[in-house]
């Protein structure tokens, strides 16, 4: 088995050696996928190319118009097979909703768990546009053995030994909330090719690998779906003996749109002393944000901040703001959420063999200069 | 001054000890910016998202239908301030262009210069629509004394110690090249704002440097601009102390869509055995593409590709294909672009301190299954 050359073009889940840089794969995700610039928080919806984006395989190639039929099958008593463009001609529902790859932070644990190295930006919220899945479901007349429905998107590759085409599953109560959605547009516009053009699946609150692109299959099962990426990868863990528990729904984090201006290689923020307005948005994937609290002494002492209006849809960022007055020297900022279950965010992350739902508080170092 | 605080925000620029991995600040660079996947080589032209973007310093927000003055000023008879929206009500041309940024390969080179880490993808193709500079330029009415034209985009911080707005000259006679362009629109669509949204500079054939985003002055002046980020940055040099020769025009380079599938973490390529259409694209800012060579067997041997047609413009990627029998095993593939002044790309780069223009062939691995 493990000389076989799909296992060799792969290799074993591992976490870094202590002291171990980046490795050129690491390296190779990071420049292919990417964050969203933490000044695109001032956006109240993220425009393609600052929206994060990570594809596990390549981004299909899509022509214009290409048909794209869309199967439903499994334990359903009316299979379908849906065209996107017949999916266009149907009333259309948008949501405003806050993307967050499960992955976000993994760079700053210690030890690295190697995979695509986040550090705190892998977030962004768009309007996507389509049809609840649950109209689809019904018209495919669900039986009453259905568990879970497994969606399949059209990116293929390894992932540890084991060709795949990207593929993850939903419980049946998820699958049928009313704010699943089968989208076809992104901010008004048809989806771009890295955003899973010309469908994907919009699952409100889960963290991105719920979020199937390129979706060409949807099929109903009456067992727990044990492929590769509902089984073996997104599972908190300790240890690779370890079953662990399923990644989900986000957990409350909040940023800061990092004051004054940045050192281009240091990445240092710089601002003149003075009145400063922080501001930033919040998001959790299992109750509202109900508070955000700034540090300005690294994590000493907490102010809370003002929230901006409710946003419409309960998984859609949250603003906040609040006044600080810059002095000169070295400040740390920090930003913490809260939300209505009580759910808030650690000053250190617990660690996991995946690093995944990782949502300790930003921290922002700021150079304040004399005048 | 080496106590100041924007001195110590900042730092020298330095390359990396042997063995030192990549930094946190470059990850910071890495996760923000980002390259072109390799399989959007298939687009024509590339979209927004998928087109690399290099910004040194934050992206400006800019509301839509901000008002946008750009000022005319310096060795000119006429200043002159126009505002964006007078610019897009006059007749609009637009031209279809290959960016690369200067530092793409960066990366690879051993010692690593420190600044964004680039691999091999940091490139795109769009529709530049806008209306000439020279236009502007002759309405400003030019002094018989001037030499450059100084571009002034409204992205602020500090690099190296030095505070400034990112700021580039062009010699006079490149800056009156018929296809510069005051750009508005992007793909038919306005800019996105990492692309420099409501305005921007376009010198088709040039590295990704002169291409100022965010444009708001445009001065004349009669002596070479001495900026930083003429005459610190963007200089081909083997040690600070050598004045070095300035980054222009991009150096021939082809791109490889890399065959079959990817591994999620080792990024190798997996296919299948049989006959497989390699193809891709190739450029130069200097004169074009006449002959893009392959090798399967990690530069040993080379076979000329079919080129395809001319493009329109002439510093608009070219694409290029082959037909190639994969067989079981391990196998690198490598691309070599040439151009009509006979330029073409080393299999080993020559270093230099800043890690620019480095046109290495791109070799992609990439193993064969038994069936």
């Amino acid at each position: 088995m493990h000389d076989d050359p799909i296992t060799q073009a792969s290799g074993p889940a591992r976490v870094a050696e202590p002291g171990e840089g980046l490795s050129d794969a690491e390296l190779a995700l990071a420049a292919r996928n990417h964050g969203m610039p933490l000044e695109a928080l001032l956006h109240d919806t993220t425009p393609p190319g600052l929206h994060y984006v990570l594809v596990h395989y390549d981004i299909p190639f899509v022509p214009p118009d290409s048909p794209w039929p869309v199967t439903v099958d499994g334990l359903v008593r009316r299979p379908l097979t849906i065209d996107v463009a017949e999916l266009r001609s149907r009333p259309a529902v948008t949501h405003r909703v806050t993307f967050e790859c499960a992955g976000n932070g993994r760079a700053r644990l210690l030890p690295r768990p190697i995979s695509q190295p986040w550090l705190v930006e892998a977030v962004g919220t768009a309007d996507w546009t389509g049809v609840p899945l649950r109209d689809v479901l019904a018209e495919a007349d669900l039986s009453p053995d259905a568990l879970e429905v497994v969606f399949t998107g059209a990116d293929h590759g390894v992932e540890r030994g084991v060709e795949q085409d990207y593929r993850r599953s939903l419980p049946l109560a998820e699958a049928l909330q009313p704010d699943v959605l089968l989208a076809y547009a992104m901010n008004g516009a048809p989806l771009p090719p890295q955003h899973g053009y010309p469908l994907r699946l919009v699952v409100p609150g889960w963290y991105g690998m719920a979020q199937v692109k390129w979706l060409r299959g949807i099929t109903v099962v009456d067992k727990p779906f044990d492929g590769f990426q509902q089984a073996t990868a997104y599972r908190i863990r300790q240890a690779k003996t370890d079953p662990g528990e399923p990644v989900t729904r986000m957990a409350p984090r909040a940023l800061l749109v990092p004051p004054g201006f940045p050192d281009f290689m240091t990445r240092t923020r710089v601002v003149h002393p003075g009145p400063i307005r922080l501001r930033g948005r919040a998001w959790s994937g299992t109750a509202p944000i109900t508070s955000v609290d700034v540090s300005a002494d690294d994590c000493r002492s907490w102010t809370a901040t003002m929230l901006g209006p409710e946003p419409e849809h309960p998984w859609e960022w949250r603003t906040w703001k609040l006044p600080w007055i810059a002095t000169p020297g070295e400040h740390v900022l920090a930003v913490r959420a809260t939300d209505a279950h009580g759910r808030t965010q650690p000053l250190e992350q617990a660690w996991n063999l995946g690093g995944f739902a990782n949502n300790a508080v930003q921290r922002v170092p700021v150079v304040c200069l004399d005048g």
